[in-house]
């Protein structure tokens, strides 16, 4: 239980130097599109942020095998705060606040999607496109993505995958890190290209194209469009990326599986299942609602599953304004908020593994109580699923729950109405994006939020990608003791 | 893992002939005020009541010497429901509609105090007298009393006692069953009584002082005026109750300890610590925000303290409308009505040490990833609480949550407003009375609602009052299996 500091700092310093590499990416789109304030701003950007790593990786020279577990713990959680930091000054430099840039870019990495943005569309091109990059590089994972190329840190990774990589049971798909990061993100890219092209071959610009896709499949969720996926009022490009937030929110281990191991992987996974089905349901649900208040069976059926696909699998994409719709259909998709996306998806929020099993779990109790003396262990499929696992699910539960409360209550202290205070709130911790009022609702954004409420929702984005424990744990005195 | 069925209808024959005899009282004062048609309806009621009860149990001619785990399940859960049913009668007979008599009736031995009427005060005393008194009798719970007086049963009535006690771990007194129910009422008892008299020196007539403490000891808060304690707009009068709140939200077995075996047993219990801490911190803070817009700071303490006791301790009794105050302060009462009183009090929700404990596990798990080879037991005070009570606990909190948002999702699909749903929802489960917007808020009721609303809420009521298991435990198949 050894930390080592300046073994932290260094692999920070790598991180933070990848970085620097990413933004020479909208660079080339400012190039492009001659955008000369915005090639300043990243020409800058890029090299500050590129040094900035190098010195701490210089100063803080290194020798290690395998990093332990605080160390990992710490690398993973500041890795992705400083890349929000580093990230956010583009944001910083096109005129925004400090804590509205950092707020723009916590919410790109952690493919939240919430934007502080009144009007997105008076920004650059380069601007927008990397704010969808963030939420790229975000989604698989940036941690993933440095082992995934550098061997030096992939041998000593296997606590940092565990500490960034959703879900309760981590899959290793191969012995060695490094194959298993290489193929995630090669799934990755090769169902971004496909989305990429679609998306084009549909009617958008390739530009256009390429931001909704690193936005689709990362489950983020921003979009260059003031009015999201609603901009286009195209069915076509709506079934697309619908068909693609779908993918984002399924397990990536089991695309892999399903093509090379056996064909079935995927449609015979206990989770899988039930992500379909709580879809098709509350699809149904929300459907019927809005039908009832007079929209067309195809209307309705077209927004519902586009929203319910959008929100559960954490993307946040709007193709209308569903914060006017019913409270009916708002409660469910405040629910689905909390579900989220399946276990080693780019997805956020509980996880529809862990939601059926918190169910199993209180189902169990009502066996035990006419059974008492009956032991019975919890199972997914044909696996049991040991009880200390089942006490992490549980305690991250609770850990969720009380961050949830706990910042709405603050959001309403400030003033904030109470759909808007539980729903930003329920949003930022899920990664989902849009919050279910007209104030923080999809056609609406972060802007007019006190500071504080700025900070909290920012800390509930960060605290919500890493799954709760690798950021709380930073709060604990100990954990900084030798 | 018998289930005998004639011992289950016996012993609720047993149950619902003492609740027969239990209307003489308000027979009695319906003699005392001269209501005829009271006097005709509580005379019909109690008669019928009676022989039903006695016909069952003649029917069903029984021996036994211990019941079975299954048979006290049913004899507690469908003995509740039909206290719920026979208590019904005169409400009905007064001219309500079978479910609303239902409803009234449930809220009343639950010690909910939602209330279908809407106008309390065109009511007979004598009837208005009985809706107290159903509280009373259901506060310390109807099956304990039957215990505290019947040997008969009292001698296997162990495991009834655990179905109806409140709280996660059942304290018993005595080693006889019998001897701690009646020392439980024993306690209840002296303190009614207590507050009858103050409340009568007070100023309130002795009628009023009657019903007012019968709904006071148990949490109830069923008032004969539509206006609640508001209506007497008196501090000492609602510093009275309050304080007979607090008592009616703490353990009663604690009461006796302090009184018999140590006198530090109150102060020095870790839940009654919290509890008073919950209460005064709410009170701050909601005090503050009424503050803020435009209340003295006396009346803010003086609302807000009155508040939060009621609805912490799932009372539900009102001295002014908040349904009308700052969303924020809201929040804060919704929590609150999730949190509950204490363990073995006559309070309702989850108890608060549930929810200490519930946060315990949470943060043990932080520790855990920071050492993860720690064994680290759950510690109440001196207590460890056994890795079983905290699997029940949280099957308990899971089931809870699941309830509340299945019967939120009925209500708001029914057409309520979002407030209304999950507030609606969150009162009846925890036994607390009022809603908190003004459709069902404290200076409303729940005569508007819809029909399958209605009988949502009596489910979420009688759910809630035995603490979930019991009652779901009968809609498995196989707790009906030979």
């Amino acid at each position: 239980m050894l930390m080592d500091y300046r073994v932290v700092l260094n692999v920070l310093g790598t991180v933070i130097k990848f970085l620097g590499i990413s933004m020479l990416a909208p660079l080339l789109v400012a190039l492009y599109y001659h955008e000369p304030d915005s090639i300043r701003i990243f020409a800058f950007s890029s090299i500050l942020t590129f040094f900035a790593g190098l010195l701490l990786e210089k100063i803080f020279k290194a020798e290690f095998e395998e990093l332990s577990h605080r160390e990992s713990i710490l690398i993973v959680a500041l890795g992705w705060f400083m890349a929000a930091v580093f990230g956010g000054v583009p944001f910083l430099l096109a005129g925004l606040s400090p804590v509205d840039a950092l707020f723009e870019s916590m919410s790109g990495f952690t493919t939240t999607g919430s934007s502080i943005l009144p009007n997105i569309e008076i920004y650059s091109r380069s601007i927008l496109f990397w704010r969808g990059l963030t939420q790229w590089l975000g989604g698989m994972g940036i941690i993933v993505l440095v082992l995934a190329i550098l061997p030096r840190i992939a041998v000593a990774g296997r606590q940092m995958f565990r500490s960034e990589a959703p879900g309760p049971i981590k899959d290793k798909l191969k012995p060695r890190l490094k194959d298993t990061a290489q193929i995630l993100w090669g799934v990755y890219i090769i169902f971004t290209v496909i989305e990429i092209g679609l998306l084009y071959y549909a009617g958008m610009t390739l530009y256009d194209a390429t931001v909704h896709s690193f936005s689709t499949l990362a489950t983020g969720g921003f979009s260059p469009n003031n009015q999201s996926i609603g901009a286009y009022d195209s069915i076509n490009i709506e079934l697309i990326i619908l068909v693609f937030m779908l993918i984002g929110g399924s397990n990536f281990n089991l695309f892999y599986r399903t093509l090379n191991v056996n064909w079935k992987s995927l449609i015979s996974d206990r989770e899988f299942q039930v992500y379909t089905m709580i879809i098709l349901t509350s699809t149904a649900v929300i459907a019927l609602h809005l039908w009832g208040v007079g929209k067309t069976i195809e209307e309705a059926v077209r927004y519902a599953s586009f929203q319910v696909v959008s929100i559960l699998t954490t993307t946040g994409f709007s193709s209308t304004d569903f914060s006017q719709w019913p409270e009916s259909t708002k409660l469910i998709l405040l629910l689905l908020m909390f579900v989220g996306g399946s276990a080693g998806s780019t997805g956020g929020a509980l996880k529809v593994v862990r939601v059926v099993l918190l169910m199993k779990y209180g189902a169990r109790e009502i066996y035990k109580s006419i059974h008492p003396k009956m032991v019975r262990p919890i199972r997914l499929g044909d696996t049991v699923i040991p009880e200390d696992v089942m006490q992490a699910i549980f305690s991250f539960f609770i850990l969720y729950l009380l961050v949830f409360v706990g910042s709405s209550l603050v959001l309403s202290m400030l003033g904030l109405d109470f759909m808007s205070s539980i729903s930003a709130s329920a949003t930022t911790l899920g990664n989902v994006g849009p919050g279910l009022s007209a104030h923080v609702g999809p056609m609406s954004n972060f802007a007019s939020l006190h500071v504080v409420g700025k900070l909290v929702l920012i800390l509930n984005m960060w605290i919500g990608r890493l799954e709760v424990m690798t950021v709380l744990v930073l709060f604990v005195p100990s954990f900084w003791k030798k």
